[in-house]
């Protein structure tokens, strides 16, 4: 497949590196950033661009890896109906044009450029406007990972929502603990064997089974004590909600 | 060693079996629920009791690894003053008593009797009352683990705090994307690449450094979205604080 990619963040690198290892061939990189565009295009040993206007008409497909909010904006303004039209967002719908083909690559993982990522075992989700176009994601998808999904928007959706937890929000919490950890003159190495098990757990134990801790059992002592050695409301408040919705659902 | 282990829960299981491997001589199991204690006695090839009165007397250590609202409670009824008497509790003070020597031994890690564990790489924080009982600590500890640390018991409180956020309060963020996937029908080993991703970087990268997500970059329309999808207030208001924490550290 001949693949232009719109887009040089970290999930364009880490997509277009394994795109180029399947075999595929990435014509150009689009980027405003000039800068970006001339990095990835010169890792991908592709041309680049950083006018839309001037992009190949001759690729097959078209890959959006942007930030969500501009996704919509920049397939309007691209109009090369004979080719496929990609995006890889979770909160992002599948584009609707009078014509076109379009369609939806989701890879559920979250990508920093300095970590290796290994696509392989990464579930991406796929969703398209017509057949024709479904059945070519889903070659070009299963050519880098072994675990292809056919989900709805809506399903997408809710998955994204379920990623912000398991992820973004499971981050903001090890951040908590890297500056209680800072605070008591502690590493923060010390709590790296429990993060590491604690995600661990969860390929074997569902989550709602493997809960432990003060809040399910319900030790108001530990909790209270724990809830004065906290320095902020907004810290306190975290605390309260979620013992409360632990608490909440292991004694309902 | 001589060790009469007291308590038969997760911790006391694991503990067992490793001190065992270390050559260590664990000479009876006590517990309140004789099925506990005579399956863990079993396990360890040791004798068994119901009854603190009578505990065997000539042990080097006893090892009280219970609930930490009891710890102290028990411990006070075991007068053994030749003995080294050890808790586990991350949050439980060192005892204080006249005379004698009291320490803790707090391996951070979370238990399942489902999963084996390794206790060579789990951080085993200790404490005592005397230098002798600390330096005997040590040796028993270091038997058991690489990674021991000497800590006080202030420093070990924090610690516990720290590490309800890295595990209690991660598995419930991961029940309520379990909860989430379970509505839109999805499985929930979706997410399990993603939640090993995100506890695997912060070996390599501060969590605080690590942060991505639509709560990092302001960006309100998704965030709007994802609390439309959300149904009960409790979890509204969890999605909103934690993405106020996100905004406000990388906000300043």
């Amino acid at each position: 497949m001949k693949i232009v990619l719109i887009g040089a963040g970290n999930l364009a690198t880490h997509l277009g590196a394994s795109l180029r290892e399947a075999q595929h061939e990435i014509v150009q990189v689009y980027s405003r950033t000039e800068r970006s565009a001339q990095q990835l295009a010169h890792q991908l040993s592709c041309s680049y661009t950083t006018d839309l206007h001037t992009l190949h008409t001759d690729a097959d497909i078209y890959i959006y890896a942007l930030k969500d909010d501009i996704i919509h904006q920049v397939m309007q303004q691209v109009h090369i109906p004979h080719a496929l039209h990609l995006h890889t967002a979770g909160s992002v719908s599948l584009f609707q044009a009078d014509n076109g083909n379009f369609g939806v690559m989701y890879p559920l993982q979250t990508f920093s450029k300095e970590r290796p990522i290994n696509f392989q075992e990464i579930p991406i989700c796929i969703e398209a406007n017509n057949c024709d176009s479904l059945h070519i994601i889903r070659t070009l998808a299963l050519s880098i990972s072994d675990n292809v999904h056919i989900i709805s928007s809506e399903q997408r959706r809710q998955l994204h929502l379920a990623a912000i937890y398991a992820c973004n929000f499971v981050n903001c919490l090890y951040t908590n603990a890297e500056e209680i950890m800072e605070n008591a003159q502690l590493p923060f190495e010390l709590l790296c064997p429990l993060i590491q098990e604690t995600a661990a757990k969860v390929k074997e134990i569902r989550p709602s089974n493997a809960q432990t801790g003060p809040a399910k059992r319900g030790d108001t002592k530990v909790m209270q004590h724990h809830l004065d050695l906290l320095h902020s409301d907004l810290q306190k408040e975290i605390y309260r909600l979620l013992s409360k919705d632990i608490h909440m659902r292991h004694n309902k």
